[in-house]
């Protein structure tokens, strides 16, 4: 068969697996959102149906002497198609190097992980969840082998998230932040807190539901495109570049929470609608990785939600919902406010420039389960150990300590790197905007749409048309480099905290 | 191939069918609720693919031989799995008597057809629709012809909503009405309306939504199984009776509205959530018809939520939103209010008395349309001159009139009576369950679930087991006689009006 046959077969296997992709997403989202508690039955077995029936469309010997011939004349493919195939040849893989049967006993391992986690965490009761944990790593061992025989599994897991991560590289990443970072926090501790009597207050959900869509007005996430959700945990959940939605929570008792939430959302949404029209409903049209989305949320969030200029934009809207409230503040006051720095035992409440420790204690351990050094049952003391020694904090239970994230319950070893590594990329990608626009003065001036704008052209646009390590270089102009993460936490806290 | 093995090859397909059934079913809640305005292109071509498929599932020389020996073997299933197996065939051979083009073609006219109706609409413009519903009558009746070659077109449309119904039954039902109730609202036209000065004030959406949530739980709605979304016109969407959904709008200028939505969608949402659990997931999952459906909300809308006893239930609820405009009212003087007769131009607004002739407007219409005794570009004079008639108002433009609903732009002839005829069920099921329990008692010691038990015994479990006809003479123990509607609304409106 020619090219051109094999490239329209191509694409049309990617319409056919799109109708499925956005069936799936949608009653996701609806789960997520608008559904009934007691619908979850049905759906997760309607989702069952629409997985089988969608692995049954890609995984069979058909779609793989397509992907064969396709392989064969990589050369004469255009770089989107190539793209394509490389990507979805990777998932052929990845998919098959696992026996089904195998592969549907570790789904279910991971259904009943994730009800005793839950469990284990109410009680704070780490035994209970540990022989799930063993089987968990133990099967990502195998499934590793299966794949990747010749590499280290924990390097398996990682560049499923990251493409390209090693431990070699994360060693590194981690042992310089060990050394910028826990000198900084620790001479912070001994530094007096900011006063920030304006947040003391009773925050209506009302007035911050208001408040968030002003707050995506301000940063130009088109509402045409763009709508904003309520869950127990925000996320953004994009179909195509015209269909992006966002979710939060409001807590009256705490108006930062939703706030930064939202523009860290927003973020994440305003990357999805910025990729390129061609790449829409294709296997590219996502983020160019797990850490590189990261990146975009966190530098909306941090960089620019709490850099200096921002705050004289949000204090009057501020102003405008609680007069009362925020009448005395000004935007130093408010600057200083939202840059609190304090150690702490629960990573999703962490502030800027503890987040990474989060990351690195989770990184360290991981790392150690998976080279056999850490067995599963010694995990809770290493964790407390490593939290006393990064942050400073004794960790008073389970619940509060190895057991606060989902993560490993699911099987997802290997994933938080890339927390981290997104705010160094987003460091990164801030000082090379720097020095094309001018980011705080159009901030300043309210003009964030100059700053979606070099973000498009450079990173959003590209979807996954590259690897995070290339597309970074390209926008940057030079390779990843960690000091960039490192300087601009030091300069921001030094400064703040007087030190 | 034995009984059984045919059975199961059924139900596998039912279950198959039930899943594309069900993620339409959310797309399109979805779509209508939460997703933002320019995902619609995309969303209209996954539907499309998911449409197609779903056709290439059940429409397909296995299928048609499966049904075929099943219906050999009638005489050995069970009775569910027999009006099963009659809706399915019933279905297929609906979808195929129409040559595939032609139905395509048929699709593409409504589509546009729509888009016209919207732009004449607002431009209060008939000439611009003539041509496509001239197009639509005509595509109708030859379908009709195909279908079931010996039956009066309209008789065929009729049967599609309303299982039985003919226009031989609907001119007498008519011909009732128009003698019983015109001289009624003639009458009433004449009388002085009562003074509701509670009902002027602004009512803000905040409360008014927490009122619909103490509505529903008035109601008996159960909040795991049922929730409440909000779009610019109401509606109830069920994909199971743990997973039922209600809308509803609020306006701050009119709390009737929402008010009296939010019970009529919960009314549906009743029926479909209290469907047999056998019948889950399968195509007899739903209400009986159209109209039976309609009978349920329109008997919480009106006969329990507009009755006398109910405004003691609600009359404290609104007190608690809105001491200041409710402080003064009793439950007699919000009983008149709720009840005012306002004969005038749109279907949509219609008070309970007069919505009936709002619905013989259109039968009548529709008949003669398709008996060829109406010319299409005599509709709109025909349509006034019935205005004139039977509710004593004229029409000033015919976006106000034959320009007002949607139905006819989207070729649903035949489904406006329906919504009377439910009505009139509803009349009819309202006594039966009064001669077994004491229906306004129950509503006065707030006991709703007595009412949604002796419906959910006598109408909602049975789904689609019966046709409405047969449904209706088992829950009442006698045949369909419209005189417990038109009673009833005499009863209730000489009273009210003191006539």
């Amino acid at each position: 068969m020619d090219t051109q046959a094999l490239v329209r077969q191509f694409k049309e296997l990617q319409q056919r697996m799109g109708v499925y992709h956005y069936a799936m997403g949608i009653i996701n989202y609806d789960g997520e959102t608008a559904a009934p508690r007691q619908s979850a039955q049905v759906r997760g077995e309607v989702m069952g149906a629409l997985s089988l029936i969608s692995y049954e469309l890609f995984i069979n010997p058909q779609v793989e002497a397509l992907l064969d011939a396709l392989e064969e004349q990589r050369g004469s493919l255009d770089r989107q198609t190539a793209r394509e195939l490389h990507l979805l040849r990777k998932e052929y893989m990845e998919t098959t190097c696992i026996p089904k049967e195998e592969f549907a006993a570790y789904v279910q391992l991971c259904s009943d992980a994730g009800s005793i986690w839950r469990e284990a965490r109410e009680k704070s009761d780490y035994p209970l969840f540990m022989p799930y944990l063993q089987q968990l790593v133990d099967t990502s061992k195998r499934f590793a082998a299966y794949c990747k025989p010749g590499m280290q599994p924990y390097n398996v897991m990682l560049d499923k998230y990251e493409e390209g991560v090693t431990t070699a590289y994360l060693d590194g990443y981690f042992a310089t932040l060990r050394h910028e970072l826990v000198p900084l926090i620790q001479a912070i501790a001994e530094r007096p807190q900011p006063d920030a009597p304006f947040l003391q207050g009773v925050f209506p959900a009302d007035s911050q539901r208001r408040l968030a869509h002003r707050l995506m007005a301000l940063l130009h996430v088109d509402p045409q495109r763009c709508t904003l959700g309520e869950t127990a945990h925000p996320f953004t959940s994009s179909f195509t570049k015209w269909d992006t939605r966002i979710t939060t929570r409001y807590e009256e008792g705490d108006l930062l929470s939703s706030l930064y939430s939202v523009i860290h959302e927003a973020g994440h949404g305003l990357y999805e609608m910025g990729i390129d029209d061609a790449l829409q409903r294709g296997p590219l049209a996502s983020g160019s990785s797990m850490g590189m989305h990261e990146s975009q949320s966190r530098l909306y969030e941090n960089m620019i939600g709490r850099g200096r200029a921002f705050q004289d934009l949000l204090l009057p809207r501020l102003k405008d919902e609680y007069p009362a409230a925020f009448n005395q503040a000004d935007g130093q006051a408010l600057y200083r406010a939202v840059n609190r720095v304090i150690p702490g035992l629960i990573r999703t409440e962490a502030d800027e420039l503890t987040y990474s420790m989060h990351i690195m204690v989770r990184y360290e351990l991981e790392r150690a389960l998976f080279d056999g050094s850490l067995a599963v049952k010694d995990l809770p003391d290493a964790w407390n150990a490593r939290y006393r020694e990064y942050l400073g904090v004794a960790v008073p239970g389970d619940a509060q300590g190895v057991l606060q994230d989902i993560h490993w319950s699911g099987g997802m070893f290997g994933y938080f790197p890339s927390y981290s590594i997104g705010s160094a990329y987003a460091a990164q990608i801030y000082a090379a905007m720097n020095r094309q626009i001018d980011v705080e003065g159009s901030i300043a001036a309210g003009n964030i749409s100059a700053i979606n704008a070099w973000l498009g052209d450079n990173i959003h646009r590209h979807g996954m048309m590259y690897p995070p390590a290339q597309l970074l270089e390209m926008a940057c102009g030079q390779p990843f480099d960690v000091t960039f993460y490192t300087d601009y936490l030091k300069n921001k806290y030094t400064a703040l905290y007087g030190l």
